[in-house]
């Protein structure tokens, strides 16, 4: 399915606030064709899981490429739409204007870009640096990423991680739409949703809200949608947690049993993993191309 | 730890056949860390899981280039050996000779080669496609491959997955260490381990055995040890197919309660994550360097 | 532009066999440009130029993930078409339904695929290996790349290559336009170009013909288009060789004069390198979105 | 030979300050070899010819894994010691402890990295944007290279392009040295070369300097090493200028004449081609192990 029209879609559902979309992150292709199966409405390409699956930390360590290899990956496996987490933009609004192509050609169908300076760290990591960049400096940014491509732009504000409180981050969200943005992104790392409502009791509501409660999970969906802000809840790092426990136990209980006998029914089978890669449509290539 | 020390280490402990090293799988570099904190002797850089992990079948569908970024990923942040999948090694005598030193830079201690054909298909797919190449083509891969660079080689027959049965796979094996081999990884898909016993039995013992016993899982590790052949028994997939069941059901969960805190206390924590991510390490740097 | 009016637009251009198109080989982005610059009617993404410009031979060295990224750079900063040297397209028709969406996404417009045996080795080389799969192999190979994607397929013989005379060679291109075939593209290693002009007259004319003169430079474009059956032809390894030449005679300068300042106004000076690399473009997004 | 005795090697030779070694760029692996064959004392790995070659800016467009990979690919075909442009280091103190290593491995015996502000902007570009990091933080970032493996760290500063003047340049070139530099180098866009002598006069010499002298090429090799300061001599982009020049005359004139035959003796040769291309060692390769 074409980009644009993608694009047109997501920005349609975005606006269903009383009902706000769901996306479940993903660290790799086979996760994305999970999401879909699940049926969420979006595949978060998340930076944290991305650093999280190779063992580094969430602060701009890894290459741009590793983004756009799975952005790329992605795509090619199934056709829910691709929300990419661009960080900080990996530089400044030169750089944005050089790799939004990139990723749009990758098959990217929205894009998160962050006010924080690059480096970036991890926003939920106790003790983290979070510097933010201007208003006016951040709104070249946006304004860049608009300008280079067909793909949603969600500028993500880190005005609450960084303790400057509920009106510079309505400040900063207002400066953002005017400067192009398609949707603001508010993050929060307090216990409770108390900080979040705030927040989104507050907004004026130009453009729908997307948030990630990783930090305050008690609040359900539903009640978001009660809200009528919130066009997206993003589940920001929930397959990589999944996939680190299960991997945990299994190891465990293979070493203790001295055997792969007992953890036979508690995991996928190969044949389930063959479905997975597609195994009907390379025994139809097979079938038909193979001489 | 240099490689050279690795190889011996590894070769030596491949000797202890009454108690085989026992090799986890992992398709990235947190789980080859998840592989070391369990208590693994060595990680398996499975090409079934990597191959998954994209979501396209093990058919030689990826590039070279996915292998060695895992392979180099996973070698930065644990310290196991890593015994790297290089199917029939993306090629002949020739693509081996190229391939070993770059594996090699990359952090393999071992690599296993097996005498399919290139393309090669999954060995446990249903009417897969198994043609072998001939034992003197797949002598001079072996050569090659140990003239390439300090690396064990272990040699893969898949002659009893080609139905060729047990003669056929010894004089496989032994014309595989004549030719070089470190050790003969031999497979087989039937569902209960009689034609793994077999081999074993039937085997000289010039070399280790390696197994992998996917298909018959009934098989424990200490009766494989009473067998005296085999020193090192490769879980071939287990974190794949854990990682899958359990996003799974994360998923469905979350969707089905409208939540992610049901999901809470079933999977790992943020924190957790962040310390797989080594931020003890980063911390470090950050009160010594960043000023 | 959109690739499906490229290949378009390549398909009539490929058709006016009177005047053949003229392409020119490129080993990295900033050559594509250069060939776009000059005039050339497309790029050819040499695989001979990619291999040689690591310094590996031509012979499935080095990995597919090489051609993508020199053809997605390539489609980053120049307008022409792409004509993708495929080598024998990476394996067997299953390997190729799955990266000829790979290229078609990284820009290609037009790919070419050979039916040498995998891994395979350079046409030109003295004494090389050159066993060819069977037409009905090949055959395959072309439907399954045809119908994988918007992108022209050029099938390429090396039966000439490979001593089997014209009849075989014209017995297999006519074979190949029967499984899908947009042109046909025959090599030939004589160095007259009596082996190509008598291929090229016995040629029944279903598709347009494609040349790669390297062994026989004395054909004048012109006679080529006056024999009405080739639409294309491809500079093959110009640009590496012109290249290497002007890097070893420039090096060999500066260490023999002991300074930079006699080559100076032999080589192209950098401000012409700045404006190749987009500078313009760049100042432009400086002023309008660095704040 | 291993990475630590080149490093030991590469400081020795830079203390011969009255005949500095002379290093000369390369943007793919077969440019480093013709440098080592030409008989420079090592290659440059220059950031401004990578970007050049993907005909981008030098303004931290590429990812980290272009330099990596190209530092990679030139230490496999050849064995002169490399010395790898880093830019700004790709991020601060935490990113340089996460990059050294890794280009380490990938065969690096010396890195540069400067004194800018990441995203950087090209030196010599006209009306650049050249903002610098405080000496303190940027002593924090040579200290973290130092101490993350066996490598060379190069301090540069751009005190001198940045418009401040020799003793901020001086001053700067210290606090390095302190700060655990190996060598300083100091860069000038001036087209005399009054500047950079003026600061090797100045410099009180406890480590050797390096110069860049693209802008001021009347300085002879001769006259740098009678300063006795100065213990490296980079040439910073003659293989891409002298390749580009060629490539358009190369290109040109083909289509002026309608003929590949004209240009035949102005390049190198495809059996030159295939002999940097280590034809020879393959050849070995096939007779010993393809069977």
């Amino acid at each position: 399915m074409g980009s644009l029209i993608k694009v047109n879609q997501l920005r349609a559902r975005l606006l269903q606030t009383a009902r706000p979309a769901i996306a479940m992150a993903a660290h790799n292709p086979l996760g994305a064709k999970l999401v879909a199966e699940a049926g969420f409405d979006a595949v978060w390409v998340s930076g944290f899981e991305l650093s999280a699956s190779h063992a580094v930390p969430d602060a701009s360590i890894l290459p741009m490429s590793v983004n756009l290899e799975a952005t790329r990956g992605m795509s090619e496996v199934q056709d829910l739409p691709l929300i990419v987490d661009l960080d900080t933009g990996f530089g400044n609004a030169v750089n944005i204007s050089y790799a939004i192509p990139r990723f749009v050609a990758a098959g990217a169908t929205a894009v998160v870009i962050e006010d924080k300076t690059f480096p970036k760290d991890s926003s939920l990591r106790a003790g983290g640096r979070h510097p933010l960049v201007s208003i006016e400096e951040f709104g070249g940014k946006i304004a860049a990423a608009k300008s280079s491509g067909s793909v949603l732009v969600i500028a993500r504000t880190e005005a609450l991680i960084a303790g400057l409180g509920q009106e510079e981050a309505i400040r900063r969200g207002c400066a953002y739409v005017e400067a192009g943005a398609d949707a603001i992104l508010v993050h929060s790392k307090q216990r409770t949703p108390d900080e979040i409502l705030g927040f989104c009791r507050a907004w004026p509501g130009q453009v729908p809200l997307v948030i990630v409660p990783t930090s305050y999970p008690q609040l359900a969906f539903r009640e978001v949608g009660e809200l009528g802000k919130v066009g997206l809840i993003i589940c920001g790092n929930h397959a990589i947690r999944a996939a680190v426990a299960s991997m945990r136990h299994t190891f465990q209980r293979i070493l203790d049993e001295g055997s792969i006998s007992g953890v036979e029914d508690q995991i996928a089978s190969t044949s389930d993993i063959f479905e997975l890669q597609g195994d009907d449509f390379m025994r139809t290539i097979e079938k038909t191309y193979l001489r």
